[in-house]
């Protein structure tokens, strides 16, 4: 992780310039300037946050008032909250990062804080909370379950709203001497990478209140003016204690107010404890929190566009709740409204959000709009989305809109709702109009090689890249958006799907580019560029779903252009033709190998990027990659600096068109009949294919996951209590190692260490009697055993290569004791998209050389014949 | 604690014997029978439930199942619920006990056991949590704190309730597959001595479902047939699975219902998830959980008696909510309702139950009352009462139906009010008639000496103990319960109060009997027999306010009856002529010494109790008093169960009633005379006037503490964040050691370890130059320090003597170094009602007879002057 560098220009005006960070940074940069101590404990998804406070600790750099912060990391968040709370009552500005179960852990400490009227600022990545199953992704169920602590909790929508808030909480929390967790939608905008204006020291300076610093110190507990905190208190006088505190919590909400609008003042930028976007009569009105505001702005914004009388009301003020403020920021004539809450209270009259909402109409509406208002009140019902990142789209915020129509006309209207699943056991869910996008169709839609143009897209680009863990495909797409956000005027936004297995599964960038503030925080629907870093992924997912017609398509290909096409899978062709796409193709792994960058392709594929997707002009975005490349390897010597320079020189030279027309007209006949052909050397059966044999929960349930389809799974479709089968990884073979271990039999002393420290459980030894393996495959590799144990029989280790993850752990003297020079379990180089199944220890060279074998033969039914 | 006996009679008959135990050993019979694995962590006030399944266990007692369970105890509060996590997922039936802190850590594992649909029962005391100050006592925070969690909540009002619902629960969580919280209100349920029919084995048996114990023990992870839980979810799938558990939360209501129905045919003990009590026509509706519900359903007995159409709903199942249950046990003519919070959600749009009922009207109201009902709504208001536990009276139920009576005539009615305390800050709190109270006054009320007829308040005896903690009050009141309770056909009741300073304070035992089952969850407020246990309590407190006319006052009194009464504040000698009081007097210390039991007056003032407050007959009252000493003491030995008998007949031979019209009439004169001397030589000052050098902090705040008038301070009193001064212990003077220590010069070897060991740091020794004794008073002792490092200079120990707590920790061999045989630091037995402050170790002899000096001269300073 490298430092953002605040630089001075920043600091010294107000118009800073801009930057493009994800929100845990954006949050990191404002915490850590405003603090004294910070107490962390990792957890996904606030660990950048704690990441950054160390390094930036660590290098010195200074907080607001000239110092670096204390920076301790604890044994657990309750650890980092106690030392919160300790720091806190020493006097220090002190904060923390964390979400979900770590959140949980700190529940008793925020009552302490709470109860103290200690000001502080902690920073919630909101994440899901482990039920049936765990999720390190995003939703409000861990800010929910800390709702009763007495903490004020602040909610910020984007990468922009984090940052701003991070300070607008800190003023308010020591005018109003309430801890606040300030929160928001983790990855989505904590991983959601966006260009933003920073704020700067001499803001900071305006904003922070020194008089409040001063009284908190002065609250400090110290030797010199000693109290006493927590104290026990007996049923005459604790009820009396804990009403005293009410007139904090009245004012909490005005304290928000006047720090927001001091800021609005200070930089421009504008909130309010609940914030209405529409227009002044809508009947229908969304309420919700977090990230999902932008999606539902952005929808309500073509909505109305289209006559609809629709608006949102954001929160941002959860805590303290001023029903006052919210139901005066609701439109008069509003005649429904649907509560969206992003968590779910199993067993609950409701969720959270939506009780707040219901509890403000029906308390204050008459008062606030009875004169103006019908009656009757405002419809209030109440669903939930985006659990855990699932995606919320604007056509689930128009579902829910429509969904309002049938509150209009009165009569029994489902409450209680789900948008986003289909929920086909409780019937909550909404129906979904799929085809319903806000993404602009490219302008000038045309065939051929080429780059988009500029005015396509109403200017924007939608780039999406499949690339694979540990490739650099995501830290060159983080780096493009840097170079784009912060070099030119366009916004930019980027956001990374990972699958859970990390390293060496499938990453997804969503990359946005254009000349508008970009709102969009879901995943990219329909693309103008996707790029395949992998050729092997052709016909493991749907590529090419949704691109613009006119799009542009980039592909890692080992093959030139006629062949590519020739290979590609018939149905990825057909697209191509369909949408009338620029095709260009790249042999990236050949331009990395020869320009000495090993399997790294991301210098390649990060050129043609820039060279064909018409985010900028060619010139001028070569030139950009010229000076990103000199910034980020100039550390490491001018001959990195170098062969990354001539490699990008070598990506432009190797850079195809593919002018499938041509192609085509030339040998439509020849293309056609090549397709099963190249279906089966380049592409692997699709798993549900392969998975025929598989109990019916992996073909139903597991296949459709592993296939990126997991989103359709109906609610019946999944264990109601979290149970799996087990034995399900056989039906999953992955495939995804570069290079796996070959067993090197003549040199093995047999020490077993290998077997112990492959962290999958690949490598595995046996030892039998020699006639075990009578029937074993040709060129089965065994040994005599070594161990006097053992007298007589036979040795072998075989290592499963379609479930190595090329981790390189167990391999190489590190962990063999093999006397002799070379490592016994040493490593061969084998093709990613290899689907060899068999024990590779038969097969010394790469493994793709191996004849394929069903994939039973893998060692646990392997083991139970041969060995 | 010795364990209550299963006798064969209660488990052979369906009308089971009675017995009289307190909510948690009702719970914990329960639990006990139902669980194989009990996981513990001990906090109060839960930790008797653990400390009964920890004894039964290591006595081999079996479950229902014929094995005793295996009792754990972890590391805290998460570790438990770890365990029962772990022990559940291994097939076993578990629970634990736990409030307030220990709760919260349990909250991650709670979201997993829902999460995972585990079948368990958990029983929580409610307790308060610490916020600006911590507390031991009840309220709802704890639970309401976890509502999030998916789990099941089950609220008992009683001690018998919580015995009935522990079984309840168990059974609708195995029909259901949720994991219930079974919670009843800290302390008053907990610790509340009631006489209820206990469940035996069979009815257990008939209750507790075999088939789904047995799909619980199918579904265990175990390798015979193995599953994964715990998987990692990702976008894809999470939301879909958490949607997947909805059926099993709409159906477990109706479990509930069932396991209510199943068991009212068992028992004859009818239940429902929301039961309502009142007419069917109320107006005024109170909606409230926990044991506030008896107070409010006696103070609705009596509303309704004056003609006021108010009701009451009690709230059992609090999650999984159903709100068309609630709406349909409101009467249709429903117009106000007024919802009772035990706990504060500081900044929320509402405490829980009061989102939950306002949710619920909203939301059902029409569909279920909308022919019958009026087009408007009923009016909702929110509440708070109660906190740690606060008393909650009848004047506070009338307080609320009356506050409801605005909301009928419409306008703005106060929401979100407080009741029970004076909130002078915020002016939340309702205003209340003192007065107002719904026990049954005397009805022969007499004057003179003689023992309440049995006709008197109803046939209720209401009677209140002053005792010492440790003196065997509380232990001799429990006994009479059960004396009681278990031999005669009175309802009994008994609850009892001290301060958390525990040994060594006040403690006032509240024991309820009469004909009628009672239900006031609340201390007595017009108590028809007041002992005083500890003549020094007599100028300290008011411990005749409220007292029954013609009621019985017993007082522990070293004098004889004329003495006595000489020697008694004129206050109370006022307060018993107005009331015409019955006044006995008991030298119980005496009594207890001459029979060898040392300080223990128990036996003597348990006889007195018996003898006069004619709660039964006075020679059957002996006679169990001497079955009950034979059973108790039975396994001491014969000798023990003879001093007690003979303390017994010694007690009623000292017995002696205190005529004090005739007194009166014989001296008025010298009776009004004597008033200022017996108030200097016998009562302390009150805090009041010996503080009028205090700060004013210790004087309005601390101080009503001290003198238990706590209730009354308002809001404004105490601190808003629970910051206090420091050094207020030495206005503190408890003066409640019966023994303090006392230095021998001579002996001492100057070691040190009885300052180390003292755990109220009132052993302070200090070496100094001679020259500062100089000015020491008058047989200060001091001696020539012994270690050479102080040669020439002389070392003195000075014992606090009115910070002493006489426990003894610090005194004889086990900690003083010295090689003779005395222990340099001995004992020296002084009456508890000295008020001596001067260090005594000048005075060798019981401290009484040090001169009194003013509260400087007590350590702190006097080591600043002399030392």
């Amino acid at each position: 992780m490298t430092a953002t560098q605040f630089t001075p220009a920043a600091d010294a005006t107000a118009t800073a310039a801009t930057i493009t960070v994800d929100g845990n940074e954006a949050v990191a940069r404002v915490a850590y300037r405003l603090s004294e101590v910070i107490a962390l404990y990792p957890i996904t998804p606030a660990t950048p946050m704690g990441e950054w406070a160390d390094a930036w600790a660590a290098e010195g750099r200074p907080n607001l008032w000239g110092s670096a912060p204390s920076v301790v990391e604890l044994q657990s968040e309750a650890g980092a909250a106690g030392t919160v709370h300790g720091a806190l009552q020493a006097g220090a500005l002190t904060t923390t990062f964390t979400a979900s179960q770590g959140l949980l852990l700190m529940i008793p400490n925020l009552y302490k804080l709470a109860g103290e009227l200690t000001p502080a600022v902690l920073h919630v990545a909101a994440r899901s909370l482990a039920a049936q199953g765990l999720s390190i992704f995003g939703d409000h169920s861990d800010v929910m379950a800390t709702r009763g602590t007495g903490c004020a909790i602040l909610c910020s929508a984007s990468v922009q709203e984090a940052g701003d808030c991070a300070a607008i909480a800190t003023r308010a929390s020591l005018r109003s001497r309430l801890p606040f967790l300030h929160v928001f939608d983790g990855f989505r905008t904590s991983h959601e990478i966006q260009k933003i204006h920073p704020l700067p020291d001499h803001t900071l300076r305006q904003l922070i209140p020194e008089a409040e610093i001063s009284a908190h110190r002065a609250r400090a507990l110290s030797p010199d003016h000693p109290v006493i905190r927590g104290t026990a208190q007996n049923p005459d006088v604790y009820f009396q204690a804990r009403e005293s505190v009410n007139r904090f919590y009245d004012e909490a909400p005005g304290h928000v107010l006047e720090a927001m609008e001091r800021f609005g003042a200070l930089t421009g930028r504008h909130y309010r404890p609940f914030d209405y976007v529409g227009p002044a009569d809508a009947e229908r009105v969304l309420v919700l929190m977090g990230s999902g505001c932008e999606t539902a702005e952005e929808t309500v914004e073509v909505l109305q566009a289209a006559g609809e009388r629709v608006g949102l009301l954001k929160v941002r003020l959860l805590r303290p709740f001023s029903a006052r403020l919210l139901v005066e920021a609701l439109p008069a004539g509003t005649r429904a409204i649907a509560v969206l809450d992003r968590c779910k209270d199993p067993g609950a009259s409701g969720e959270p959000l939506y009780l707040d909402v219901l509890t403000a109409v029906a308390e204050q509406w008459s008062a606030v709009h009875g004169a103006a208002g019908a009656a009757a009140l405002p419809k209030v019902l109440g669903g939930r989305y985006g659990l855990s990142s699932k995606e919320f789209t604007p056509a689930m915020v128009k579902a829910t809109f429509d969904h309002l129509k049938g509150a209009l006309v009165g009569g029994e209207v489902l409450n209680h709702f789900t948008v986003g699943i289909d929920d086909d056991l409780t019937h909550l869910s909404l129906p979904l109009q799929e085809d319903f996008v806000t993404e602009r169709p490219l302008a000038g839609a045309g065939g051929g090689a080429g780059s988009a143009g500029e005015g396509g897209a109403g200017g924007e680009v939608r780039a999406v890249f499949y690339g694979l863990g540990s490739d650099g495909t995501v830290g060159a797409n983080k780096a493009a958006i840097k170079i784009i956000g912060e070099s030119t005027d366009l916004f930019a936004q980027g956001y990374f799907v990972y699958d859970s297995k990390k390293s060496g599964s499938v990453t997804v960038s969503h990359l946005r580019f254009g000349p508008r503030p970009i709102r969009s925080t879901y995943l990219i629907q329909r693309p103008t560029f996707v790029a395949c870093h992998q050729w092997d992924f052709l016909g493991r997912f749907d590529l090419l779903e949704g691109i613009e017609p006119g799009g542009v398509f980039l592909l890692n290909s080992p093959y030139e252009p006629a062949e590519s096409w020739r290979r590609l899978p018939e149905s990825l062709r057909e697209r191509v033709r369909e949408r009338r796409l620029r095709v260009w193709v790249i042999d990236a792994s050949r331009v990395a190998r020869e320009a000495g960058m090993g399997s790294r392709i991301n210098t390649v594929m990060q050129a043609g990027f820039f060279a064909v997707s018409g985010v900028l002009p060619r010139e001028e975005a070569i030139e950009r990659i010229r000076a990103s490349i000199r910034k980020t390897y100039g550390r490491k010597g001018e001959a990195v600096v170098a062969m990354n320079l001539a490699a990008l020189d070598a990506s432009l030279d190797h850079l195809h068109a593919l002018d499938w027309q041509q192609l085509d007209a030339a040998a439509p006949a020849q293309g056609q009949a090549a397709t099963s052909d190249a279906a089966g050397d380049t592409a692997e059966p699709s798993l549900v294919e392969r998975l025929e044999q598989a109990p019916a929960f992996v073909r139903e349930v597991i296949a459709p996951m592993l296939e990126r389809r997991g989103d359709a799974l109906p609610v019946s479709a999944l264990p109601c209590d979290g149970t799996w089968p087990v034995g399900t990884s056989r039906w999953e073979k992955r495939n995804i190692a570069a290079e796996v271990p070959v067993w090197e039999s003549d040199l093995c002393v047999q020490c077993g260490k290998c077997v112990m420290v492959c962290p999958h459980a690949v490598i595995r030894a046996k030892v039998a009697d020699p006639q075990a393996f009578a029937a074993a495959p040709d060129g089965f590799r065994t040994a005599p055993a070594r161990d006097h144990a053992f007298d007589g029989q036979t040795f072998t280790i075989q290592v499963a290569a379609e479930d190595c993850t090329g981790c390189s752990l167990s391999t190489g003297t590190s962990s063999c004791s093999s006397p002799r020079r070379r490592a016994a379990v040493s490593t061969c180089t084998r093709s990613a998209s290899s689907s060899c199944s068999s024990p590779c220890s038969s097969s010394p060279g790469p493994a793709r050389a191996a004849a394929r074998r069903p994939t039973s033969s893998s060692p646990a039914s392997c083991s139970a014949t041969a060995c």
